[in-house]
């Protein structure tokens, strides 16, 4: 499709003061995306060419997520179809259809939008609407037998039989681009809000002559987000999408309900995931990986094979080579653990490469942070890092050096070099025995 | 209101051998509070002068729940009468109204409460009353078509009619001050279980002619605990609630139902909290601060613009500063961690005092304990302690001080001074070679 | 029971390919067991003296599940009851009775087979029924007045007063042993798929006049493991099964949903359960021990009155004993912790014993492995560990010594005695600033 076919116009100039927050509400995350990148990344997957959206005064972080589309200012809150109006500038020319979408309905799927068009090609205006379980409150939608929407009626000034209706009005519709300002224009805000309603461009095309029609979704895509727990609810929405996908690929999940997902997490097959697992955005897992609970991704890879956990944390640019182990309390952030290689307890790498099969000790840091920079630890394949290191960087450890346990390793190791910092061990027979008389005289205990 | 006005008796005699414990029942711990303590805190939300507790034999962990509210003992189990005639003693003095709970019933609002005082003013006894989902095994109330209650007919006593009523006895009262314990002399025990059952004085007091009225409650709130499930699942009911509050003050949680909350949890507008979040009893976080998941904090402080987490446990007199960062698997324990200050990684602090816009490295360890007492550590503002460090308290680090990787600080560092102890980095070159090719031909392995 | 009374075949042939996986459908995991595991064990309950396992090609993971009981192969899958005749040559001698299960059924109950076993007494063939809420598809069971079982009616096949009952045809049957394979034999293909079904020898068995009838389970016992999805449910169902076990003998969760337990686990009196721990197998935990939240147990043993966690991990053969603390990021492995020991931040101990009373210092690490082998750490009663000390095993640390913070301990250290080493605290009067204004110089931050 070409733009002159398919265009969008998504509203997003709410203000969310259900949300008590300072920020938009459309800006607020679900599975790792803000609200609106869920609407657009919809309306991308249908193959929309123009999306333009409509934000309130002071939202730069509204018009960031939108970036690169355009964005338009609604400067006073008059109504959704005055909203819609603002969008005319920046879609000067027709398309032959204009989606108009609303950023904190994030959950209508592409496949519901796309049937939307489908029948905007036998009718000037198409309306998505549901069949509500509890109509109560929503504008009915009267059709006639064909299918034809002959009206939408509030709830409030329905007929009892009208009230009977259940397919309600979701607000989101697709109108012929050739129609929609012009209609648009002659919306009229003698109403008890005095506000311009989207909603009432059916009853002018009907006055026009012009044939409208209804397309039906689920009443759980419809769900607008207007408080933290109607957020709550699109995000258990969301990840039971995303763990029933991801279980019909051939991972297996102790309790789904405990694993979080991203909307682009992807997971291999025979993958395992144990309880308490957050996935943060950009994750990739590759085939057979166990990911034992605890674990807490972001922007990593793991590879075939690896095993991860509990409790590893892996921060942006950890990439986990396969069959490689990253164990318990283990941080890596910004650094490679090529194929085989160990990290099992307590450890910090980050800015670091871990060579193919070298295994890192307990307690180890590599130290890349000096106040001011960030600088790089190179561990060689198959070197052995002695437990409770602090490896300085810069610095580079040889492949299959050993460096002893309780170092601080300040100069490179050359390959194959044991390489160590240690005091002397010292005793001093009967002082612990000494220091406790004293201490339980002092203190009255023990 | 004054003690005159209102007291209460709070039935928590019972062993509660369902449980299966060697705890009283009412002692067992709902959010961060025991049962009975719930029941106390909303006597006093509602108001009352006065409260007395009936406790069994040896049960002194209620009597230490109820301080510094007196508790009498009702040392044969005799039926809820006979408990409830226990207070006598102690509420020498007739109060207008006397409520009538138990100490393992802990969901009751405050409103319902206030419901049955209000109700008082009209009835000699007002039962709390609700409408079970399924009636079976409940006592029915029996009322007129003006309210007042004519009857409690036990399940087993009860009309095919009387059985279709669904407004059940939650056994709770309120009772004129003045009329209780002469009633509650009057109660027998001609029954199955030869036991003095409260309900009675409903039949005495119409007997008398007094009016009897009913004030009704949702099902939810009624929730006995009997046992350990039944003991979760008021967790669960009294979860929703706080995470709701939360959610409902500007809270966004990822998933309400793991994130688990104290009665007393005070979370800030715009804080975020991630998956598996643990806040138990006197935790306050301020505005816009970021928990991620996997926290774990009891009595501690969080102010505005932190971030925390994931796995950072703060213990009880952990302070954080606005904008300080706490990272992964961090223990900070009485201590104070100034405006941006950041302790980022597998790090003890406790007994200390980290300044701001100090960096504490990977590693660290505040040794505070000697065996014997806990000893301060002062890290000055702007500090910088380098990673695997052991600060051995009580010890001054200055402001802008800088501690080498790996040391062990036993001495105080001037401001802005170097400190560091390190043996000198050894290197014998090819002896990991050769120890491996000796461990191979010892182990076969390699 | 003999074997001539009660023998068992087990289907297990079926690849499962809406598992994705490379690994046999049944030898998928649930609750820390294999699925077929699970029927096995179930067998066992019931006092099956022989089960034979019939598995399809490349299957040794199947197999081993099974052993030492015999498998059979079903070279080509040609149905249920030609799977059920490759068990001839192992149950060479007729049985009393011939149960034949699933192996991917994993939740049917021993008291449920124990009441077919007991019904065969009365009939030459069992089959085990449940009341499906939507019967839609599955095999309908047509009964007599007595319970008799005439028919079973594939749903295709079925009248619509046949496809009004809601007794529905699990699969699972218990067969007179004598009849078993002789029917099995007359079993025909004469269907659209070609197959030769189990259920067929009900028709074959009414044709000869034999008596046929039905034993009712509950339909969540009947679920059967397809995918991926279904497993996460049954792992729900098990997990339910386990948690209300737990909490009736007397444990108390925070929240039940949050903890997962395996098959084997046993939890004393009095245990408590923070929210967010991982019962892996061959976890014992004492009467009135407390679980923090974050844990993750494997093969180890906590005795009465111990704390641990959160955020602790205990590895195969970690036993921690009476009343000893194990505190946060704390990992535990194939070591002792004597009674009133304490390990409670930071730290790793593996293949070692803590004594008695012993304090370990946070940021401990026992140094067990040189690349090659595991050493073992010793650790006297009362001995004190200061934090950040790495033991270099195999290494013996006397009762009631000393380790200084921050030392690498190769020696062996007497009874009572302080060891460490240390080297000496230096210090660079101003150089952190000159530092600081050379960075700031450099970099331009600051």
């Amino acid at each position: 499709m070409s733009y002159t076919d398919l265009a969008a116009i998504v509203l997003a100039a709410g203000q969310g003061t259900r949300m008590r927050s300072d920020r938009p509400k459309v800006a607020h995350s679900l599975a790792g995306r803000p609200l609106l990148g869920h609407v657009l990344a919809t309306l991308d997957a249908v193959g929309t060419d123009q999306a333009v959206v409509v934000v309130g005064p002071d939202m730069p972080a509204v018009a960031s997520i939108a970036a690169p589309r355009p964005t338009v200012l609604q400067a006073e809150r008059l109504g959704t179809a005055h909203a819609a109006l603002q969008a005319r500038p920046v879609l000067p020319e027709a398309a032959g259809t204009v989606l108009i979408l609303f950023g904190d309905t994030p959950l209508i799927r592409p496949e519901t939008l796309r049937a939307m068009v489908a029948a905007r090609a036998e009718a000037a205006v198409v309306v998505l609407g549901f069949a509500a379980a509890d109509p109560t409150g929503y504008g009915r939608l009267v059709t006639a037998a064909d299918g034809t929407l002959d009206a939408i009626v509030e709830h409030k000034d329905a007929t009892a039989a009208q009230r009977a209706i259940t397919l309600c009005n979701s607000g989101v519709m697709a109108v012929d681009g050739a129609r929609l300002f012009p209609l648009l224009e002659r919306v009229g805000n003698a109403n008890a809000k005095g506000e311009y309603y989207l909603t009432d461009i059916v009853a002018l095309a009907r006055a026009d002559g012009l044939r409208c029609a209804v397309v039906t979704g689920d009443e759980a895509e419809m769900a607008g987000i207007n408080d933290r727990a109607q957020l709550a609810a699109a995000e258990g929405v969301v990840q039971g999408r995303l763990r029933a996908a991801a279980m019909a690929g051939g991972v297996t999940m102790t309790d789904p309900a405990t694993v979080f997902l991203s909307i682009d997490t992807r997971l291999g097959r025979d993958v395992t995931v144990g309880p308490f697992c957050v996935f943060g955005p950009g994750v990739t897992v590759g085939d057979g990986a166990e990911i034992k609970g605890f674990c807490h991704f972001e922007g990593c890879t793991v590879e075939a094979g690896a095993v991860v956990g509990p409790y590893a944390r892996l921060r942006p640019d950890a990439a986990v080579g396969e069959g490689a182990h990253i164990g318990n309390f283990v941080e890596v952030k910004k650094a490679t653990v090529e194929a085989g290689a160990k990290v099992n307890h307590l450890t910090y790498i980050g800015d670091a490469r871990v060579g193919a099969k070298a295994n890192v000790g307990a307690g180890t840091i590599t130290c890349n942070y000096d106040g001011f920079a960030k600088h790089h630890t190179d561990i060689g394949a198959g070197a052995f890092i002695g437990s409770n290191s602090a490896l300085v960087a810069p610095v580079s450890i040889g492949d299959g050096a050993i460096v002893g346990a309780g170092s601080v390793i300040t100069q490179d190791v050359p390959t194959d070099t044991l390489a160590l910092t240690r005091a002397p061990q010292t005793a001093r027979e009967g002082w612990a025995k000494k220091f406790r008389d004293h201490m339980k005289r002092l203190t009255g205990k023990g």
